[in-house]
């Protein structure tokens, strides 16, 4: 096993040997922007740790690791369309730089070009890949479709908002693992286990970044904090907080998020202060630490060795610190 | 081998079947809608007629006919949105009825549910498939993109515009039928044989739709003659016209290709009269002949019986006449 920026580094040279040179340029050129945007990889990094974890190279896994990237991106272009963002990574979007149509397009042909991704493996492992990929992919359009459906309910509960984030955010992150797995032929158990602890992972990622928002130190969280309140967006934050505050403050919460205001540095104080006066926020933290261990204990039943372990821990520990 | 409204009426049923009740509604209902709009499934029934020409039973190949079904109805719902089309085959189109998002969405899942569809084929069928499905939805795209940047080009050359129809419609009808073939483990030059027969009758058939949006009788043709003309499509016709005639039409067909007006009854004379005039009508006429036989001379070299061979020539001679 190597060092995450080995793999980091090892991927995104395989990915710079991908930038296609196909006709026509107006359909590839979106790709290759959005593809070269950067960010830290961390998916396909998974694929090729996971691969060496169950004792094949990390380079039979840089196909399946790409197809990830690729999708992963695939799904940024279409959401940025659908939420109408101008930027990402601090740079202009697709649709921006280029118009919706060509958005549209290019994310199709990457959603494709993410299936050709497992052609080179043998029939099947190409079978398994293509079929863990399908239901992931799905998974993640309905977790979006479940997001764009909450924006206009008052109602969501903190069990449908875990399903959301779980389809949306964290099925990629076990995807990405066990494709590891299944390049590496690793048992079905063992494809189930590292699934399981990606996935739980990738909950627990997903609730930091809720936390963060509302709480993060603006130098090194990244986007703006208390981004999701003025958007007025139901994060577990805030459904828990309508569920433990009693009725005054749950009225103040509810009008608080029933419009988009001017005044937003008086409205983000406001709702943080009702997010830790009802225990909220206190209940997040639970909840980060509650998927972040049941990731851990899933590691414990699996049949690796302890050095292998330690390796996927210190990734968890790392990434739940935003270390990596 | 049965008649085509045999595997017509078989296809729609196994269609009705796979109606899906999966969450969330607001993705899978949008689906369900495009999907029982109708249509000939021309596509679907290739697919199963190429099976049964090839020795199976198309049972085998309803999972491999709705893929392509499937596909071609996501096609349709994202290039909705990118033509800003309000109508699709008398009703509202998905972005009109829900809105831009949910096309994009609902249209994405449909991508990925066609790859599922061969998910009940053994790993060797599947890839076989898969990687043609890929290729050809890649190459679908590309036709597209095609399609809108000559939208702005005004030096379209006559084999940039065979490419595009080819591969925005064609390579999907050939695709069709090699899927059948695929499915009945037919060898590897019947494979080419029957897409090549189905790609060269696809370009003849779209060659044949620009023909008769001039010129077809508004009685039979199903969609608004003269609607390319107004639109200032550059079909074969245009670009054929433009080749052919001398300076004076040519600068009149540009001029009258430069604007939207309003005496559209006018603009559709004038421009039927150079398409006649320059001889560009009867190069589409003799076009349309050329890839018809072009198709019809590679099912002579094909190692099948001579009625299968009657039973295909009988379904292209009655597509070009427009009675299937």
């Amino acid at each position: 096993m190597q060092h995450v920026q080995f793999y980091q580094d090892e991927f995104t040279s395989f990915l710079n040997g991908f930038t296609t040179q196909r006709e026509p340029v107006s359909l590839y050129n979106p790709i290759n922007y959005i593809l070269q945007l950067g960010g830290k990889r961390l998916r396909p990094v998974l694929t090729l740790m996971t691969a060496e974890i169950f004792n094949v190279e990390y380079t039979k896994a840089l196909d399946a690791a790409l197809s990830i990237e690729v999708f992963h991106n695939f799904s940024l272009v279409h959401d940025d369309i659908m939420d109408d963002a101008p930027l990402r990574r601090g740079h202009q979007t697709v649709h921006e730089k280029w118009n919706i149509n060509t958005g549209i397009l290019s994310g199709d042909a990457m959603l494709i070009m993410a299936y050709q991704l497992f052609e080179n493996y043998e029939p099947n492992t190409f079978q398994a890949l293509a079929k863990l990929f399908s239901k992931t992919a799905l998974e993640v359009c309905e977790g979006q479709q479940y997001d764009v459906d909450f924006e206009t309910r008052n109602d969501v509960s903190v069990s449908e908002y875990l399903k959301m984030i779980e389809y949306k955010t964290a099925v990629l992150v076990g995807a990405a693992m066990k494709m590891g797995a299944i390049v590496a032929n690793s048992s079905a158990q063992d494809q189930d286990n590292i699934y399981e602890f990606g996935k739980n992972l990738g909950i627990a990622f997903q609730l930091q970044d809720d936390y963060l928002d509302a709480f993060g130190d603006p130098k090194t969280f990244g986007k703006q904090v208390g981004g999701d309140i003025i958007e007025n967006k139901k994060t577990y934050l805030y459904i828990k907080a309508l569920e433990f505050s009693e009725e005054k403050n749950k009225l103040k919460l509810l009008d608080l998020f029933s419009e988009t205001i001017e005044e937003n540095e008086k409205k983000i104080e406001n709702v943080k202060a009702i997010f830790i006066e009802s225990g909220s926020a206190e209940a997040t933290k639970k909840a980060i630490e509650y998927f972040t261990n049941k990731a851990f204990s899933v590691l414990e039943t699996m049949s690796i060795s302890e050095d292998k372990k330690a390796v996927l821990k210190a990734f968890g520990i790392n990434l739940m610190n935003r270390n990596v």
